[in-house]
């Protein structure tokens, strides 16, 4: 079975290039050591049995930023990877601080609903560890949060945020933030480009879901598009710029799931068809996790 | 503007009915009092003003469930609508049992983190009310939920499981439940499926997202296909059984999300092509919460 290990690279024009190593055999389509695919062939399957179906494969092997034409592969200087909002909409929360794919559940020392002080166990009929209130009984549940965002077009340009807020402050990013209850993701991801880019859009179709296991985030990103020609700085960005698809600041981008975003698009862009993507950005082994650039793009699936 | 407000029914076949109130003016596409749209045209915008462009109509008001022969239109009795494994995995969250959009943060009394008491307040910079502890400062953020599920194909049938626990006892789902930290949408909606049926299945594309703000949750169901041609029950169904498109049984599903899927994959089906699909299911106001066909699919999108 091929296992690949993608690293993920750019060249000057900021188009992106997979290198992607084999450990079994060679893979297919490779050119000079890299190849041009984004899917990993890790079963993606309950069971710990390799599975690779031709439908599957099918579907997922199909996206392979394949724009890039020189395999001037390098890395990017690690950067911090955190929520595209931290400072605002999360940054207590024990899922937003989490480092590890577990959670960090042991962190949840008091019941939230009678102050009574948890236990940490594995409920049972459950497989996950959990607190527990000692008093209550009742159980802490965290899940993932999900982050809602707009890819916004105009004039065959795309409105980037530079980020005036830690973390990755000074960077580029779609406005986006943690979705809220009572709204639903298209609102959510309309209300953050208003906060970030005082920009009124209009969404026109879902683009990409993105999960980060690592950090239990999902990026939930639509096309949409300007309802007026005016957009500026909200609280939390320093400047708000439309860009060419070939000025797109990819050495400059604040977030994996932006970075990842941005390239499908103008895959997208160039076969002249908007899709819905699918894909689980998972870091690389051993790598630095504010390394924005050393990922995995794992179980690519589109719609 | 059209004010569409849609009632759900069904024929004795289990096709879909969409009832269509206008408020201000005629809908198109009526037949006898009934519309086969499944959008409300509320503007999808931050602000306030009205806006239904070309190009957002094009492509929200393509589905139809048109599949109603008979406008044999009637309502079903109220049945529970809340979270698919709501014993299992999140019953204690306040976000699963929260009731409004606002979500229930005054009933977050105490930091789970120090254990000091909160206060309710919107901090600064902010615009909801969020429990903050009055000791440590942090702030006990909420945000909606995800369930992860498949809709399983096999011989040109779909797997659903009849519940064995509550909510919606004895009623039959697609085997879903809530994601967890450390886990991909898809890998989570194979675990569910692996727990709820003894099924091991491969994921093959993102089929839709579904939003439902009111109980603060948001559906991600994948299309799927079996491994292995067996499944059982699983601890928390009392019964697993493939059924065939015409068997689905639209009078006895658990929940909304459930109902909406359902006929949207009958709808990709017959139209040849699955799509994916993006929508938020809202209750009709002044309907019980438990009646899970009274309810608009708002802004259904497609790609």
């Amino acid at each position: 079975m091929l296992k690949a290990i993608q690293n993920l690279g750019c060249s000057s024009s900021g188009w992106l290039l997979w290198k992607t190593r084999t450990s079994t055999s060679t893979s297919t389509s490779t050119s000079g050591g890299f190849s041009f695919i984004s899917v990993s062939t890790r079963p993606f399957s309950y069971s710990s049995s390799s599975s690779s179906s031709s439908t599957r494969a099918a579907r997922t092997n199909n996206c392979s930023f394949s724009a890039c034409k020189t395999p001037s592969f390098r890395r990017f200087r690690a950067r911090s990877e955190s929520s595209p909002d931290a400072a605002s909409a999360s940054s207590s929360s024990p899922v937003a601080l989490q480092s590890s794919s577990s959670g960090n559940v042991r962190k949840i020392s008091f019941c939230q609903w009678c102050g009574g002080p948890t236990k940490h166990e594995i409920p049972s009929g459950e497989e996950k560890m959990r607190a527990i209130c000692t008093v209550c009984g009742k159980i802490a549940y965290q899940n993932p949060k999900m982050v809602v965002g707009c890819l916004i077009e105009h004039d065959n340009k795309v409105l980037l945020c530079k980020r005036k807020i830690q973390p990755s402050y000074g960077l580029w990013t779609l406005p986006a933030g943690y979705m809220e209850i009572g709204e639903s993701a298209a609102e959510g991801a309309i209300r953050e480009t208003w906060e970030e880019a005082n920009a009124e859009v209009e969404v026109l179709s879902p683009f990409a879901q993105l999960d980060i296991p690592l950090i239990g985030q999902t990026y939930i990103i639509f096309l949409a598009k300007l309802k007026k020609p005016q957009f500026s700085p909200g609280p939390e960005s320093s400047e708000c710029q439309l860009f060419a698809l070939n000025d797109i600041p990819f050495n400059s981008l604040a977030f994996s799931s932006m970075f990842v975003t941005l390239n499908l698009y103008i895959e997208d862009v160039k076969a002249g068809k908007p899709k819905f993507h699918y894909g689980t950005i998972k870091k690389r082994p051993g790598t630095s996790p504010s390394d924005i650039h050393a990922f995995t793009l794992d179980y690519h699936l589109q719609s």
